[in-house]
């Protein structure tokens, strides 16, 4: 039975120990309280499904952990929420009124090379607005993850926002077939700018046309990138989505959030069912995007429910790792009463002890009776502030305890 | 790609829907916060593990979810939180002072026939309380259980306390070889007092013995039956674990809860690694226990770090369940307000909106600007009882909506 692995954990999970558990959870409750005043309702899916309900095309099973089950079917840990989401809605809430606004706080797992900022397991926050195509709707979940990010103590994050159809107005423009397209996709997805710049010098008909196809989908910045951009643009798609942005960002103006945002006409996100926002987070303190979402419209038509839909998730260890980077190491709150007792006098202690709890105030009791003597250094090793000490005659004492 | 499980779950798991889903998040809250006044502090741990981590001689594989990584090792999903938890403390936290008051929120797994209280993918909230072997330690345990399941809103809940010493003592006492004692466990663990009985007639050296053995394991009841136990036991093992019993019992009075207590002296629990104290509550509304916990004194030694500990889990799938029966379906909080707008005053309704919003109200907006007869339409479809309605002119309308 003794292994080398006994005792150990496996790559890419960990521990989460009570000072860290602690920030999580805050991180958690603050969630949950906004986005209920936003009129969100939570759902929990199982944590596998079958490999059916969450693989696609574009999201392969490389990087699912997979297992069967006793029937020979094949299940795997959920890499994400949105599809068990979607799948849900489809199969048990067709009879809702849109918009339907859900939301969840998961662990979902990712087959994928460990390091700091990507484990194998991960907890999420999201949202899923469903039923408008609006504008209106977009801004919302932009401005409720702006909102969040704002809640949990990150103030230098921006929130990139583009749009897939930029993209796929290249694409049309230049003709690309499916396969140059995927390449476009990976070197946009990657950022590997000088990679895009030799598909476009490859494909465009003109060097001045692909040099008019890096400038647009190099714009980053505020609303006046949407003008040089319709300046830049050639066709259809390409329009659609700066017409989608500036509406967006217009109503982002609204909603007072517009210092957070920065235009990226280059931006895509990994997965493919995304049907046009697409947007992620960054703080100066992470490396990596802290959330991510955007429109999808054709994955609840997918589950048999034609439905427009968009929505976020925020990755919790990340929001963890640039809080700590920000505000250093977290700290659980310690016990702020000791209450011991001379044999005898428990039930006058276990009475005031409640009191203090009805207060809430954090007070653990002594597991045996003791001496005065040695509560006092049981409060002093545990670093309790304040001891309070019931004699068997029903007399006590509250005593602050000096470091 | 379409097979007959696309769209659909595997047998044992659930999609949680909003009503059951906010009854399930007011459980989690009202056991952090509790707990945490009761100075417990949480931990969290990998979903999946080594499986050397989490089998034992006792809690065979054949219950678990397994899968192998690309290394070929075995892992699989906790089916309990104690062994994680009793690794991590071994492992991470040998530093920390005794008392260790940990707690846990987590979902666990268990490949199970599925029926109404049995899901193979489940979750529960529990704690650990390392570090003390006193009857003030087993205490503490059981009256903080007791108070999570009178805040849940159960009040018509038992809790059955045993100690597996007097298991011990009948199987010294009748000598039985191993295997005998196992089929003593079993039948006791099932509540087989048919089965019990036949072994003990089997195994005593007079009826008489046999007799006054099974009477003593049907004993049930306030503290009468420890003086009726006291006549009955025979050997030491027996003794002390009423000793503990009666200790144990005094405390729970001076903790103000003996009214939810029964002592069970036959009670076991399945799992092996309980050393004393082991309980389990049940409410007239629900055919399995609750929840669940008790002694163990040797499972921290497992993992390197000798050291007593006591703790339960409740599970939370079952209060649900119980919560339901007694109290009727669960509601979700639906929203309070609809703002709706004419097109140009969104800036406008939104500041409304934030105000609402700060004040803890749930406020939900439309998702385009509409006129002020649809605004109404929407709120009725929405069931929302509240509207209010911004023009363009900057003025707004607070409307109640009549069903």
């Amino acid at each position: 039975m003794i292994s080398g692995r006994f005792g150990r954990l496996a790559p890419g999970v960990r521990d989460v120990l009570p000072a860290e558990a602690y920030r999580m959870r805050k991180l958690k409750d603050t969630f949950s309280a906004l986005v209920e005043t936003w009129g969100y309702q939570e759902v929990v899916t199982p944590t596998f499904e079958y490999i059916e309900n969450l693989a696609s095309e574009e999201l392969q099973e490389g990087n699912f952990f997979k297992f069967l089950d006793r029937q020979g079917h094949l299940m795997a840990l959920r890499p994400d929420m949105t599809r068990p989401i979607a799948r849900l809605v489809a199969t048990r809430m067709k009879g809702v009124t849109p918009p339907l606004r859900l939301y969840y706080l998961a662990n979902v797992f990712n087959y994928e090379q460990p390091q700091v900022g990507r484990q194998r397991e991960f907890y999420q926050a999201g949202v899923e607005l469903m039923g408008y195509s609006s504008p209106e709707a977009d801004a919302e979940v932009v401005a409720l993850v702006t909102e969040y990010l704002i809640q949990t103590g990150l103030d230098d994050f921006q929130i990139g926002i583009g749009n897939v159809g930029i993209f796929h107005g290249l694409v049309q423009q230049l003709n690309l077939s499916k396969e140059e397209a995927q390449n476009l996709k990976d070197a946009l997805g990657n950022k590997d700018y000088v990679r895009v710049e030799e598909l476009l010098m490859q494909h465009a008909a003109t060097p001045e046309e692909a040099r008019r196809a890096l400038d647009l989908i190099e714009l980053r910045g505020g609303p006046e990138v949407l003008d040089k951009a319709i300046e830049l643009a050639q066709v259809g798609p390409t329009t659609d989505a700066l017409d989608n942005l500036r509406q967006l960002y217009s109503c982002l103006k609204d909603y007072g959030v517009e210092r957070y945002i920065t235009l990226d006409l280059g931006l895509l996100r990994g997965l493919d069912y995304y049907t046009g926002l697409v947007f992620e987070g960054y703080s100066v303190a992470m490396g990596f995007p802290i959330c991510g979402g955007g429109r999808y419209n054709q994955l609840l038509a997918h589950f048999g429910y034609p439905m427009p839909a968009t929505g976020f998730a925020v990755n919790l260890e990340r929001v963890l790792v640039t809080l700590e980077r920000l505000q250093g190491p977290p700290k659980e709150p310690q016990p702020e009463v000791l209450v011991a007792w001379e044999e005898g006098s428990l039930a006058k202690a276990l009475d005031k002890v409640k009191e203090l709890r009805g207060q809430n105030i954090r007070v653990i009791t002594s597991l045996a009776e003791c001496l005065p003597s040695k509560a006092r250094g049981e409060a002093i090793s545990l670093g309790v502030p304040r001891l309070i000490y019931f004699y068997a005659n029903g007399t006590s004492e509250d005593i602050t305890i000096q470091d």
